[in-house]
């Protein structure tokens, strides 16, 4: 009786470890990785926000991080492609900031090795913040006085206010636009009542159709690389879908047009497939508009499998529990604007 | 001696209601008023917060309220003239939305009468927000289906998702963006620490050079009129000042644009002087740079004074007593967004 107890308790755990160990599903961890010279700190994470939502550092002041990736909402900018600086229209669509601080790479292309180096992009890209260069977007920040006690707080004091740390804080606040809590993920820490009857069907149907060979890990992003790796996939990788031709996916020469190297053409990071019910429309290009659309196309033009429409909304009310809830954002203040240092709109 | 006190208290009395009728100096009221038929709730207030807050009714989808009037700052947009969307150039430096809830008339003209009207103008005008029709911009916030709960707290149920009502709540929420906690108010209030020496010289000589005779009231932008009806002043009023030249102060035809009527050229409404601190460059076209430099202008443009800097230093010095505290503003959380509702770019 005792031995053919331990016996089953064996068992059990065993069947429970192998599991642990085999499960494809993970929850996201509670707080997100940071470097080891940028550890997350309360100041960082202020003064980073003060940045993240001040226009004033993009050429004509109307742009700011915020502007395409509204954490208010989806953590991008609900268009097909983004608009920058006098209007001009980006190329591709804004991903999402939310849980961005568990990439192993940034942007489409994963052409930034870390959050830190990705928020060098915009700010001097002509189409997005439009500015000459990183000397002069930190020349606006240190004309404005009010933010020098900040960048004080944050690291200290000598010459603080410049683009690596600003740099710095923007990565440390976006560390904290994280979404651990969704329903998805109560579901794998064992509130099996977290997800509906069609949810737990999605779920299943998003395992066999073969979903996970990519969108796979805490982030469905990929399996867990060190900072500075992506993970890449070639997308459309069966170019015989009709969605190809629909949605123009073939247009854009992906991670090619940053290294041009011929054998990254068409390849693309593989994007998180957390917070998708706030961040239509879909894609690179953002020409997929609804959720379940979006189901399809990667089915077929990734797995050449041509799903039923009841397939693709199970799929797709399984993606939809991966979302929120979100962080509560507070509004930060930001100091006063000297009045020469936006001029008269020839910027 | 009974007669004897009642004779003095009627005396203390007596002064006491003469200095407050006489005294220049009136703090701003705690909570600003609102119309019999938009009394200001929790639910407006959190409804409007959101529309405030929402770039998805502007054409592109990138221009909210917020993008011109930035309550994360001055209230305003530090640029000397706004931007809207596709990047066109408006023609007027924008307004401070801070106390605008006290102003009997809106815009720089005067032209809307009341917060809930204005708040109709941005979104129509093709430079600013662009869309064709109000009935367009209803039709954005009713396609987003997380709107309409808010709606129905507001406004109660039935057909409450329209834009009078998207309209009264932003006003709303303008009506509790309000600095009525500033050192000046302080001061006026009792506190006779909460103005520096300087600020104390700046106040009697804002007085003695005759600066009250326009800027006067609560908010330094006239005296109590009901609402609808404007506080208009010629500017600037000495056309023979060098700054009329310098700071092209006639190029803008001000009310008569809006009217039609000959004698409102160069009427402007008196703006308010509370914040100037956080909402450089000032004047209607904001070609002036900083406070001292305004000081100086409005003095020679009406008041046919040229000020010493040091007067200007210490108007300035006064006029910066009158800035802040802000209260403290939440991130609405936006609902999500449908992937069809702002097209491919052509918008």
């Amino acid at each position: 009786m005792r031995v053919r107890n331990a016996i089953a308790l064996l068992i059990l755990s065993g069947a429970c470890s192998l599991a642990a160990a085999q499960s494809p599903w993970q929850p996201l961890p509670k707080v997100a990785p940071a470097p080891a010279d940028n550890p997350t700190t309360a100041a960082k994470v202020e003064l980073g926000s003060m940045l993240f939502f001040d226009p004033r550092f993009s050429s004509t002041g109307t742009v700011s991080c915020f502007s395409c990736h509204n954490v208010m909402e989806g953590g991008d900018d609900h268009r097909p492609t983004s608009i920058g600086v006098h209007g001009q229209v980006g190329g591709r669509n804004a991903p999402t900031v939310w849980n961005a601080a568990f990439h192993s790479v940034q942007f489409w292309d994963g052409r930034a090795p870390s959050l830190e180096e990705q928020a060098k992009g915009p700010p001097v890209n002509p189409i997005e913040m439009g500015m000459p260069s990183l000397t002069g977007v930190i020349g606006r920040i240190a004309a404005i006085p009010g933010y020098k006690p900040y960048f004080e707080r944050a690291f200290g004091s000598g010459d603080v206010v410049t683009m690596d740390n600003a740099a710095k804080a923007i990565a440390a606040y976006e560390r904290t636009l994280i979404t651990p809590d969704s329903a998805y993920d109560r579901f794998v820490r064992g509130d099996e009542k977290a997800l509906s009857a069609q949810q737990r069907t999605g779920m299943d149907k998003f395992l066999s159709t073969g979903c996970m060979s990519c969108h796979q890990g805490a982030t469905f992003a990929g399996p867990a690389l060190p900072a500075g790796t992506g993970f890449f996939m070639k997308f459309p990788l069966f170019e015989a879908s009709p969605y190809v031709a629909q949605y123009t996916l073939t247009q854009d020469q992906g991670r090619e047009a940053a290294t041009g190297v011929a054998t990254d053409k068409g390849m693309w990071r593989v994007p998180t497939l957390r917070n998708l019910t706030y961040t239509a429309p879909y894609m690179h290009n953002g020409m997929v508009k609804s959720l379940p659309e979006a189901v399809k196309v990667m089915a077929s033009t990734q797995l050449n499998v041509s799903l039923a429409d009841s397939d693709a909304a199970d799929i797709a009310a399984f993606l939809e529990s991966m979302s929120g809830p979100f962080p509560k954002q507070t509004m930060p203040r930001l100091p006063a604007t000297p009045g020469d240092l936006i001029g008269t709109g020839a910027e």
